[in-house]
């Protein structure tokens, strides 16, 4: 049975989460079954995205808290109108490598910017706004908020150690343990307080981690059992 | 006398208006009078903001508005803090081509994002929020607001003949003329609303136009009659 409608889903966690290997068993999984999908990532996506990746990205940088917040946030901008609602309008499902939900815990939780004042950046770069009869309103619901969040669980500490082992270093590897412990405080509250999280134990092998998303009740909900 | 506090200027106006040759006559009378100053310019200044301006004006470039918007605001938050509160800081009255109300006019009014959206940007990016234990507060007057802003007033035909006389061709050039004239009914409405702005009928020559701003009320009440 063909979906009614496609879904938005984001994959969060930190380097050395198994991220990219989930995303590359759930390409699979979809391959198989026949459903239409696309993976991207963040920041990227359409040429000006892409420029704004290769600012945020390169070593050494050094950006102010709200102008680095406002570069993601003008890439996801880009992202979400030249990627992924084409996507999502022709029906297909799009896999999105972090969203919204890493700002509010990398620029808000981390580099210390009020969550609300991230949470409007979202709202802005993601087109949730609207003006009405009744004046200007800006908040989640109107723009584009994921279907489904999955979140790779893991402790920095762990997580430190398996970046180390790949000698991945980039400008966020480089921060010091109380980054990524605010960063990973962030994510363990959001997950609590929505219910869109798909939290998968990131510490377990790829294969068990894989199958406790097939399992998770939010993701039959959208795919089925895919028997 | 030293000046107790130094001012925060702005200089708006459009391609063909006049505004080099404004600030530069500004710079020589300043320098004159030993008043200090550092003169600067939107987008840039630091690095990355240079790297940002790189991305906005590129020519034929297309981006998204809303991604406009927030590259602009990215590199006046780099602007912001690594250029002109220094100066401001240091005592240094400090000139700026450009500043939030082209965001208003260009972004929002030209590009058709509403103003409350562009106000709210450009208080994030001029560090305009605090938290306290009243919670999160976002508003002019907690930020980073000019002393003063000169409006150089020009009607949208006649900046385009001097422009198109200068063989100048930019990305925001190359727009329809509509642009230019929601540009100028935006900043319009502005200086009739605020008490900070000093208009300057651009279609004059230099020198009137100059000793114009000298003899306006508030850039007198800033830097009296310079006798």
């Amino acid at each position: 049975m063909p979906q009614a409608k496609p879904f938005f889903i984001t994959v969060e966690g930190g380097d050395g989460s198994g991220k990219s290997t989930l995303i590359t068993n759930i390409r699979a999984e979809f391959a198989a079954r026949g459903v239409p999908h696309l993976c991207t990532r963040e920041p990227g996506g359409t040429p000006v995205a892409e420029e704004i990746r290769g600012i945020l990205l390169k070593p050494g940088r050094t950006v102010v808290a709200r102008a680095e917040l406002l570069l993601y946030e003008a890439a996801r901008a880009e992202h979400v109108d030249g990627v992924i609602r084409p996507a999502l309008d022709r029906g297909v499902n799009v896999l999105c490598d972090r969203f919204t939900h890493s700002s509010i815990a990398y620029q808000g939780a981390a580099r210390g910017l009020p969550k609300q004042l991230v949470e409007m950046a979202n709202w802005v770069a993601t087109g949730g706004f609207k003006v009405d009869s009744s004046g200007f309103k800006l908040g989640s619901g109107l723009g584009l908020d994921p279907d489904a969040v999955i979140w790779l669980r893991l402790s920095p500490a762990e997580a430190r150690r398996r970046s180390r082992g790949r000698g991945d270093e980039n400008r966020l590897d480089a921060e010091d343990s109380g980054f990524h412990e605010r960063v990973f405080a962030a994510f363990e509250e959001m997950s609590r307080s929505s219910g869109r999280f798909i939290v998968l134990d990131a510490s377990q092998d790829e294969k068990t981690v894989f199958n406790q998303l097939l399992a998770h009740p939010l993701w039959r909900k959208m795919f089925g059992s895919g028997k």
